[in-house]
Parts: C-alpha cells; sequence; structure tokens
C-alpha cells in the first residue's frame, strides 16, 4: 500500500475526469482524448500514471488481428480490482470500512468492535489492520488512493483524551484521525460527524437524490442529519442535526451532555433496553430485543410507542422548521422494532396535518443499515454529489488543529459584528 | 404610472447592467461602456429606454465651456426621483409599502391599516392607493417598475375566500395578488411568505451579512424564516420556519390551525396580552403592556418570562436542528417587552451550553421593526443577494395558481419515488 505524499490537486483533477471517462466503459486513447479535453501531453502523462498504479489497465489490443505494422489500437479499462477511495466510519464501538474502485462502486466492505472506552491509537490500529485485510481478502491492489472519507462520532460523542472528556470541537483526536490517515496512504481526507455523513449516504441511495432530507439515526447515541435546498447542512459551526439533544422530557435522566430528558437518554439503544428492562423485560441486546417484540409482548410495544413517539415529537419540530420532503429513521434498532418507525410517523401526520400540501411526507426506516456512515464516508471522498456543493474538498494534513476547519466552507470573521453575546 | 407590459428578461438584464454600474456615481456613455460590456447598439437601446422612462438623467453635459463643435460630453447619471423597485407587505391588519430608487436606496415607506377579516379586493385597493399616495407625497415619479416583491402571511394565516377559510397553498388569494400587481404595475412581482422576507431582511440588514440565521416573529401570528449555508431555506413545499405551530404545551389552548398548544397561541401578541388579562392585568394594547412593563409589574414580569422561556424552547429544538451564528426575534412586542428576548435567550444558553463552542451565538431583538417585511420584500426584488441563490426571479403573471411554483426552484419529480405515505 503506497505512503507516498499526495500529487497536485491538478494531478488528481485530470485523474478524475479519465476516471470518470472510463467509467462507462474502455475507450482508445483517441477516444479517451475526444471525452476528457485534456491537452495530448497532459493526457500521456495522466494515463501513464493511472497504468503504472494499477488503476486502469491495457484492454482489447488488436495485435492478433491487425494487419501492418501500426501502433497496437489499445484501449484503457478501469481495473475493478483497484482501491481508490476508502470510507471509514469510527463509531462508538465498532469501526466500518468500505472501498470503492476507479468507477466508484463499492467493492470491500469490512468492520472491526472495540470498546466504548478504547483509545485513539488502538482505534486507528484496528481500522488500518481493517483495511490491510480487506485488500488482502477482496484481492484488492491499492495505487495511490484519491480520497479518505472518515466519519467520527459527534459533539457528544465521549471523546477520551488523557482519560478525561474532552469537548468535540477542542478534542485532539480528529487531528489525529485526518493527520493519521493522511499519513498512511498518502491521499486526501476529509471528516465529518458520521451520521450526517450517514445522512448523506441515505440522500444518494436512491435515484433522484433528496432535495430537503431529514435524518435521525437511533444507536449507541442518537443524532441526525440534514439535507436542505439540496446541499448537505453542517451549520455554522457544524454542529446542525444534533437532534439527539432536543428536549423530551424536562424532568427526565440525566444525559451525559449535562441536560436532563435529552431524546438520546430515551430513544438510544441503550435507553430503549433500560426502558424494557426497568418494566421487568430481561433484553440486554438488540436481538433480545427482536425475540421479544417478535412475541408482540404488550408491555415492550408500550414501550416501543413511547420512544417512537418521542422521535416523532422531535422530528415534527424539525420538519416544522424544515419543511424536508423525506424524514429518514436510521440505526440498527428500527429494523428491530418497526413500530418505533410506525408511531413517529403517526406523531408527525398529527403535528404537520394542517401544512397544506398535496405530496405527502415520506417517513422511512434507513436503507443503509451499520454501511451507513462508511458510505457516506465515501460519498464525501468522491465528492461528486451535487448535495456538496460549498462543502470543503477532502485536503491533506496541514497541522490544523480546528476541526471546523474541515467541516464547511470558511465564514466571514463574525468577530467585528457587534453582537449580543448569549 | 406606467401599466404596459413586461419588457423581455433580456432587456431588464441590460438595464440591471446599466444601473449598477450608475449606482457608484455618474458615467460618460464612453465610460459607461468600458463598465458594462454591453454592444455600442444594446448600450444605446438601453440607455435610451431609461432615458426615456426617467430612471436615468443627463447631468454635467459641458456645453457651456466646451469649444469646437463635438458632441457634447454627457454624462448619465440615476435619477433619484425614480421609483424603480416596490416592496409590499400585507400583514393581518396592515399593508406597508416600501419604495426603492433604482440606486437600491429606499425613498419611502408608508402604512395603510384595515380589519383582519378586510376581503382581498379591499386590501389591493389600499395597497394600490397607499402606493400613489406614497408617490405623491415623496414627489416619486414611476418608470416601468424593474420588479415587485410582496409578502402575505404564511399557512396560517387565515385567508378568506368566499367568506371561508381556504388553505395556504390551495388559496386563490396569492395568485390574485400576483396578478393584480403584475397587471397593475406591468412588472416581474415575486410573492413570498412575509416572515420569510423579514428575515431575509434581517440577514441583509448587517454588512456581512449571515451564513446561518434562525428568524422567528411574534406579531399577531407566529413565523419564522431561515438563512441555511447561506441560502434563504424555503422548504420542500415552502414551508420552512413554521415555528409558530410548534408544541410548546401538549394540553394547550387550541390553535387556529387545529393543534393545541403550538407557540403561537402562547406568545403572539393577541396571546401574551390574554395572558396578562387572565391573570388580572387590563391590557388591550402594546402601549398598554408597554405602560405596566415600565411599572415593574411582577405579575406581568412572571407571564413575559413563560412566554420568553417558551420562544426559547423552541428556538433552541430549531437551533439544535440547524446550529445557525444568529438568532433573532423580531415583532413589535420585543421592544415592548425585552424580557422575552432576554429570557429566550437564557432558555437558548441553557439548552445549548453542552456545544463546545467559541463562537457565543448570537440572540437579538429584530432592527427593523414593522418595515421587516417591505424591506424583505424589496431584497426579494432587487434578487442580488447571494441569499437567494436557488430563489426564484420575479416573474410576470402567468396564469399558475400554485402559489409554490414562485416559491422555490423546480424540484425533480418525486411522484415516481417509492414512498411510505405519512
Amino acid at each position: 500500500m503506497s505512503t507516498t505524499t499526495t500529487g497536485s490537486a491538478a494531478r488528481r483533477a485530470h485523474e478524475s475526469r479519465v476516471l470518470a471517462a472510463l467509467r462507462d466503459g474502455p475507450l482508445s486513447r483517441a477516444e479517451l482524448a475526444r471525452r476528457v479535453g485534456l491537452s495530448r501531453t497532459t493526457l500521456s502523462e495522466t494515463t501513464a500514471e493511472l497504468l503504472r498504479r494499477g488503476a486502469v489497465v491495457v484492454v482489447d489490443t488488436d495485435a492478433a488481428t491487425r494487419r501492418g505494422s501500426g501502433r497496437p489500437a489499445e484501449r484503457l479499462a478501469l481495473d475493478p480490482g483497484s482501491g481508490q477511495y476508502l470510507g471509514v466510519d469510527f463509531g462508538h464501538r465498532r469501526v466500518r470500512a468500505a472501498v470503492a474502485d476507479a468507477a466508484r462502486e463499492t467493492v470491500a466492505s469490512g468492520v472491526e468492535h472495540y470498546d466504548d472506552d478504547t483509545p485513539w491509537p488502538r482505534r486507528l490500529d484496528l481500522a488500518f489492520r481493517l483495511v490491510d485485510r480487506l485488500a488482502r481478502e477482496h484481492g484488492l491492489h491499492f495505487g495511490e488512493l484519491q480520497a479518505v472519507g472518515i466519519g467520527v462520532v459527534g459533539p457528544y460523542g465521549g471523546w477520551r483524551v488523557d482519560s478525561k472528556q474532552v469537548s468535540w470541537a477542542r478534542r485532539s483526536a480528529p487531528h489525529d484521525v485526518h493527520g493519521a490517515f493522511a499519513e498512511r496512504f498518502g491521499a486526501p481526507v476529509v471528516v465529518d460527524n458520521n451520521t450526517r455523513l450517514a445522512a448523506l449516504a441515505e440522500a444518494v441511495s436512491q435515484p433522484e437524490g433528496a432535495t430537503d432530507l431529514l435524518y435521525v439515526r437511533l444507536s449507541d447515541g442518537v443524532g441526525g442529519g440534514l439535507v436542505v435546498c439540496g446541499r448537505i447542512g453542517t451549520g455554522a459551526h457544524g454542529f446542525a442535526g444534533e437532534l439527539g439533544h432536543i428536549n423530551v422530557d424536562p424532568a427526565g435522566s440525566r444525559c451525559r451532555c449535562g441536560k436532563r430528558g435529552c431524546l438520546e437518554t430515551v430513544a438510544s439503544a441503550p435507553a430503549v433496553l433500560a426502558a424494557c428492562r426497568a418494566r421487568g423485560v430481561e433484553v440486554t441486546t438488540l436481538d433480545d430485543l427482536a425475540a421479544v417484540v417478535a412475541t408482540s409482548d404488550p408491555v415492550v410495544e408500550a414501550v416501543l410507542r413511547d420512544v417512537g413517539a418521542a422521535v416523532g415529537r422531535v422530528l415534527s419540530t424539525a420538519a416544522l422548521t424544515l419543511d424536508p420532503d423525506e424524514i429518514v429513521i436510521g440505526g440498527e434498532i428500527v429494523h428491530v422494532a418497526p413500530v418505533i418507525v410506525e408511531q413517529a410517523a403517526a406523531t408527525l401526520r398529527y403535528e404537520l396535518h394542517p401544512l397544506p400540501t398535496d405530496e405527502p411526507l415520506v417517513v422511512r426506516a434507513g436503507r443503509l443499515r451499520d454501511t451507513d456512515g462508511a458510505l457516506g464516508a465515501l460519498a464525501a471522498a468522491f465528492h461528486l454529489s451535487p448535495l456538496l456543493a460549498g462543502y470543503p474538498q477532502p485536503e491533506a494534513a496541514d497541522g490544523d488543529a480546528d476541526l471546523r476547519g474541515t467541516l464547511r466552507t470558511p465564514m466571514p470573521a463574525l468577530h467585528a459584528r457587534l453582537r449580543r453575546a448569549l
């Protein structure tokens, strides 16, 4: 696996054009030249480099049938065995990686588990081993990667540095993640909240794409993501979509964020399991829950309906704010307990019923299950979707310790503004 | 006042370039030609038309000092007495109009009052008379207007047609408004929710502009507006920003939207006055309220703090969803009772305190008071702000009865999508 440093942005752009042209099928050099509009010299240099790295291979030479002494009519094609993009999703308890080839098709995906309190060096090591294993098992050879997308747990993710919990924007871990991957693979890296990346993956998972999508994920934590006006919404400081910390019960349990009664204290997978246990139903895993749900246990049904109603109330406030055309509820638990989605949809139907629209709002469970974050990280690495207009390009490590710099385009300086501090 | 029909979009675009060039000061025809980059013929036709309409005047001819027989060195300048843009804000009980000249400076503004149940023909008549009066009082002459922006009350506005209350998207009134203004002024018209336009006005009222702004207006009703990723957010069906109908009290009063305990039932100006009266404080107008607030009446103070807390809770859910850098609370009542903004800011401070950011969120009262909607309508008519990327251009009446067509760019066809109806 290459560890050379990144080439120029221009070279990568040329490579992208050549690779994009070859996605439709093999092309002769002459056909390629017409399609990509690069100078003869640039095209020649670009294809030579792609051939050297194995991203592109020569196919269909007509040497066997050719008459005369002309140069062989080579055709160039993408090598499906070449890993070109890497998407990595670091969750609370596992890292998932997905690899896409030059044609941007996912060619491998895998997972490694760890404990919630595993320190970052160990998480990184597990991720690198996972990528090595995927390469071995799937017969992949990595040329120089085009880009790496990485999802990390959001602002309340409980990042630990020196055994202290540090805050999201100030933590050093994500910079280490960015730097570690940039160094390991010599490729541009983009890092973002993994739930936002999951929202991106759900939005691009349908042919037409969604222009206004609201996404919430019920997992070890509860997070969300937005597509607004056909663009991934990050917010002013990278915190857009923090639906898990909207209050649903003023007198509720203490949340790890420090507030009380956040949606996460009610609708995260551990909170749902705990609520079942508090009602005397012994479940410790989602598999246990699935078994009880299969019996139509009325106590569990009531617990799950309460969870769905809380999710629906929070989604209603977000939907009245944003007016999405689609709402997606993700996380393994919604597949184990679909009544959560049904009840959330019913609550949304009530809260939005006065809105006069002929187009019924779509409310559905996530399609992508546990791969959503890694696929979204890949999508961010491709940086091709119009959803990513204004979203940062993957970039090489530059020593910027502030994650926000990788989350959004630079903002106008705000400090000079006369403001009334909160 | 001209009632001729609109010229071509190209002609208007040429005129816009000439007018924009002249905003910095008078220019000779030669200087103008260099600045606008139009062909000699097109420039000549364009300036002739602008001179004919009085939008542009000739200044500084050097006939008095010129020697020889050459053509006079005319310079062209904007005519500050020429009304070029009209912004109109139809509220529940008044219409406000503002006029901007070719340099996009507001040159006149005025208001006419009516009852909440005034039918639309009468409202239109009052608006047209108001515009005539402004022209008379301010010595304005209207050439052919460049564009008209119009704000109307949002989805819960209680539009009445044939003495029945009709829903927002299906009502015929806004189309009448669009058509009536297009016919009366022979100009392109853009219509939108007046609260969204007020948000636009607040966002453009500061030199740097806001990239992520959340706006709520406490008025006869309660509405909101968004700037997301540096663009005005309309949502998928034009309903984005309906903060007034987020639930704040499940067992609360019936709202005119049909639900219970919406923010509007607690924080609209009439609701606040009613809450004071229910506590034995006889106030029927905002002036009455101002007088009681001046005495620091503790009962009224408690009522207002409850209102501010409810506003703050709703803004918190929206802020956790959107992560804005600025929150603006508008409406006359926040100037009469600033404690509402103070309490809302305190509630927001609590709900957002776990978010690790060095940039304190700005929470402030609206700057623009009652002119906000009309100024936002003007801004929409200018269609110059980058906030309006993707927002519809003003357009001539075309018989499209569906307001949504004027609210957002066309969406990809969604009907074919496999969907789970709400």
